[in-house]
């Protein structure tokens, strides 16, 4: 079992505001939320954000005990399927009980906003089966490597990002990312084909890592696209993460790779390991690639 | 463009049989279908061909063209949750148009069955995407590789399993499957311990591949758990599969892999490739891994 007490347990902090759904008066299920100004990124809200926020929602319907099984607080498999940009304002999320059991239960959440004219659009779909990583254990075993990086202080920090890229990516302020140099030719037009890009992260404001913070790890680093020489934004469709463990306390490193592309469309996956060396979190997503600028 | 008249266009086959779903009358997007005997994998209905039959409801919901897009047959990425097992017998599936697009579209369907008492049970929620992989081509680049096997003549055919794995297998009936040898120490009670299963996989029938068929491939090997050592079920939480081009005639390669085990679960990921070399399918699952028998 990790420390009882967290700084995140003591004070707020920019993630937790960012993400934070509040339940609706008279409608079971419906949660507020405000997306936040500081969580764009190229054309909308970063998507990752949007699943924190829908996985925050979810955390709160099947994180109470109820007659047919204990409490699961924590996503295990959360699947998200993008459908519109979602923009900074006000959002809701509707969130159903699709099976509650006694090891683990499953949910399903829409993530709605206005669309400035009365209509609700949905932004975001999710189905996601949670359980209790507290009472699961906190080991490991696995065949895979971590990163091998160089130390946070020989990285590549976003603020020497290229300044179209900063424009457009106020997520970034949130955020301290250290990419390893080694996956960084793309920040000065020399990328290196590889479909690698990793650093180290930790959220600026020292708020420290949890399962929900994951679920914005694993998509808040530069697209791994931009490596394989495709500048542009690459629209997520869906995205999956497994959360394997709670994370220690600490730096996480990120690992993106993609290996595949095909008809337009390519995947990117993700690993996060912890300070302790443990890989907490695994994801995949299927990307839209945009054509290389002529 | 492939080959324009197929076997599968001239006559049926068992997967299109053990798949099919007919539209009910009168009730928009609602679809009944059976669940053959001859699909059993331990305690229930093989979860592959569970996708395949609510995949191939959301191919006939959004496979038609609308005013606000053109048709999308096929499964790009699709994403189940499993409920409950499913038993041979009646079942129905439920599906909602999430969001209609020019490039792609978004459905959701759920299994259900009736529990025997008149109550309806779900069995499986799924989320997916699905596009034309018909007009996205059939070009896939990348920069894995395909599993280095022998010649199906000198792999494992699955006759050759522990008379208590095929007791509850149906399900091998209808493939062909021919295991690489180096990784099927398990069926001796040698377990490599590698986390590697690899084979070649047709149906039995001849019935040749298409992206609906590759939603069976991705879960109709032995678990890869079998050969970590771990040679109970293991159970299916989530999988997700991208369909990433059109398969070609012939015999597939599927490999399996799994590298971490936490807190109880392991993830299991399929590769599927084509005869002409082309990598066609990826697939990730959690599932519970059963512990071993003492």
């Amino acid at each position: 079992m990790r420390t009882a007490v967290r700084q995140t347990d003591l004070v707020s902090s920019e993630f937790d505001d960012g993400s934070a759904v509040s339940a609706r008066g008279g409608e079971v299920g419906v949660y507020d939320a405000s997306l936040g100004e500081g969580w764009r990124i190229g054309g909308g809200v970063n998507g990752g954000l949007l699943l924190a926020v829908a996985g925050r929602a979810l955390s709160q319907r099947l994180g109470k005990a109820a007659q047919e099984g204990p409490a699961h607080p924590d996503p295990l498999a959360i699947s998200a399927y993008y459908l519109s940009p979602g923009v900074p304002g006000a959002a809701s999320v509707r969130t159903e009980v699709v099976r509650r059991g006694r090891a683990v239960s499953t949910g399903q959440a829409s993530l709605l906003q206005d669309d400035g004219e009365g209509r609700q659009v949905e932004r975001v779909r999710v189905l996601a089966t949670y359980g209790d990583l507290g009472a699961l254990g906190d080991q490991v075993s696995t065949t895979a490597t971590p990163p091998n990086l160089p130390p946070p202080e020989q990285c590549v920090s976003t603020d020497q990002a290229p300044a179209d890229f900063l424009r457009y990516a106020s997520l970034l302020d949130r955020l301290d990312l250290r990419l390893d140099p080694a996956t960084t030719g793309w920040a000065v037009g020399k990328p290196s084909g590889n479909g690698v890009i990793r650093g180290w992260l930790r959220m600026a404001d020292g708020r420290e890592p949890d399962p929900l913070l994951l679920l914005l790890a694993v998509d808040a680093l530069p697209p791994v696209a931009f490596e394989l020489g495709l500048p542009g934004w690459t629209p997520t469709l869906e995205l999956t993460a497994h959360v394997r463990a709670r994370p220690a306390a600490g730096w996480l490193r990120v690992n993106l790779t993609s290996r595949t592309m095909s008809g337009g469309y390519l995947e990117e996956d993700a690993e996060v390991w912890d300070s302790e060396g443990r890989l907490v979190a695994l994801s995949r997503q299927l990307a839209r690639a945009t054509p290389p600028r002529r």
